[in-house]
């Protein structure tokens, strides 16, 4: 494993719980998948097609998603929406993440003093 | 899978990575493993035993930590310190958090106004 291997395996770790978050964040407004990988590619999260899907996929079947088929378009796509029990877990990680961000900030800054 | 097993999966993820943060950061001053679980407790992360001693071997494979025995105590024990290396690394990590972290808050702050 070269030091590059090794960053990005950390970065991953690090990363792999916040594209949950930014998703159930952004699709409080319904979109489809591919709008919301343009989205988080906006704001910084890559995330490639065939790790978004099924994660999609995922949270849909634990009921923090719902979706419906716009048939409107000529060809018909899955619009997902953050559901109320989507929205109760992103309060739930926010907090975390907030929480988790300050223990980091606090280790750091102690240490460094 | 029950709305906590949800939560508690989701969270687990969100924090992986940052247990190699916290430790990283916390290694700059050398420790044992056990002061470390302390430290890490104190400071809000509940890891236990069986998940730390693993990723601090890990760890020190990487190159990231650095060890040495402490032969002075009774028993021998494994000090460990984080090396020039995990000092990089830690760095890149940080930024990536806080990079994470404004991206999040930009995400959430975006949907809700």
């Amino acid at each position: 494993m070269t030091t590059d291997d090794v960053v990005r395996t950390h970065l991953q770790e690090l990363r792999r719980g916040t594209v949950v978050v930014a998703s159930l964040s952004a699709l409080k407004s319904p979109g489809h998948g591919y709008g919301l990988l343009q989205t988080l590619s906006d704001y910084g999260f890559s995330v490639d097609a065939n790790t978004l899907y099924p994660l999609l996929r995922r949270l849909e079947e634990q009921g923090l998603l719902a979706s419906e088929w716009n048939t409107q378009e000529a060809r018909p796509r899955k619009v997902y929406r953050t559901s109320a029990a989507g929205e109760s877990v992103l309060e739930v990680l926010l907090a975390d993440i907030a929480s988790v961000h300050q223990s980091i900030t606090m280790l750091t800054e102690g240490k460094q003093s």
